[in-house]
């Protein structure tokens, strides 16, 4: 079976995102962007998820997206805390192109390894509203990888599978608890403290939490 | 009027591209990746085309593409030289998902400045059969744009625009010279000696001689 590259931040929806693909067969490539986020601990998370997933590889590449802004996680602006989940509107955590970028860079490293299969862990649920997260958005990329590429030219189809789209996050946790996943290994903190302590407040802390609490699961992250 | 982000390679094409924009009337915010091509000169002449088109600012963002390989262009494997240029396929110079990589940069900054317009000096005719300078790829980036932004969401619609896409390689250089540049700022070559002189027989170079032979026109840069 041809391998998946499967895009790895360091959080439970891409781990998840990758055993799901990991239990359809595929061998997995994993590929970390570090883009300057402030969250850098997710870096060291997603080495731990590699390890846990047992990728044939996992490559990280840096693009510093610092320099080009535009967002809470790339600036020195304050993460929104307690902030309205059901608030109409982008939040300013929204990087721009962010999703764009990412799976770029998982295309052209899928090229290189012979694959046409990328996996990314985005769901339009329990989420911030990005824009680059929905269903659409997906679609419209493939139809770009496969104009973009040698192997589209050759007749090949890229597939971005999102398993996780149509889910809230307990079921995403759920999924993964009977996966045998140790989400003890991620994190998903916007704003950790120096020693890496979640915030709490942010809302992927919060979206986390919520979703914990209705999968009726305690989080591991929590108890360490 | 809003800006344009102009991605600029320091070659002829990027700078011909981004002169247009500018006697249309878009401020220029020029963009060039260093994506660890073998040409690195290339860098050094997008500084010096940025100067001569006076932009508003000109950001170098690196990403690695030496760490996906697959080309010649980011691997230590041998350029073709004297390659016939009318042979069907995609030659070994293809950097996988290259110009989607640039795009999505691009596009992420375009949402941080306030702007809705894109340059790219593709072209579709003498050109290395690259399937992401197409016109079909092009349309699709464009609908992924739309759909990946906080502008897309509200209502901007985002353009590729790709002034040189029906254009002869003479016909670029007429069009430039007809605006006052100065191509001896450019630089074509995928593999200069180290001295940064072109090699004069890889596809970009034997383009470029075509294309000045075509237009009547001597090569400034090789009066140097």
């Amino acid at each position: 079976m041809r391998p998946a590259v499967v895009l790895l931040s360091g959080g439970l929806d891409s781990y998840t995102a990758g055993a799901i693909a990991k239990s359809e067969g595929f061998p997995l490539y994993a590929l970390t962007v570090d883009y300057g986020q402030r969250h850098l601990r997710e870096i060291e998370s997603a080495r731990l998820v590699a390890r846990a997933l047992d990728v044939a590889r996992h490559l990280e590449l840096a693009v510093d997206l610092r320099a080009i802004g535009g967002s809470a996680l790339t600036t020195d602006e304050a993460v929104p805390r307690d902030r309205d989940l059901a608030a109409p509107g982008i939040p300013s955590t929204y990087v721009p192109a962010r999703n764009t970028i990412m799976l770029s860079l998982a295309l052209g490293w899928a090229e290189v390894v012979g694959s046409t299969d990328i996996v990314i862990g985005v769901n339009a649920l329990d989420y911030s509203g990005y824009p680059d997260c929905r269903p659409e958005f997906i679609a419209a990329f493939e139809r770009v990888a496969a104009l973009a590429t040698r192997a589209g030219v050759e007749g090949a189809a890229f597939r971005v599978h999102t398993p996780l789209i149509a889910l809230d996050k307990a079921a995403i946790i759920r999924r993964g608890v009977a996966l045998g996943l140790d989400y003890g290994l991620t994190t998903s903190c916007y704003d950790p403290s120096a020693e890496g302590r979640p915030c709490g407040r942010c809302d992927s802390c919060r979206l986390r939490a919520k979703g914990f609490h209705e999968a009726g699961i305690v989080d591991p992250a929590v108890l360490r």
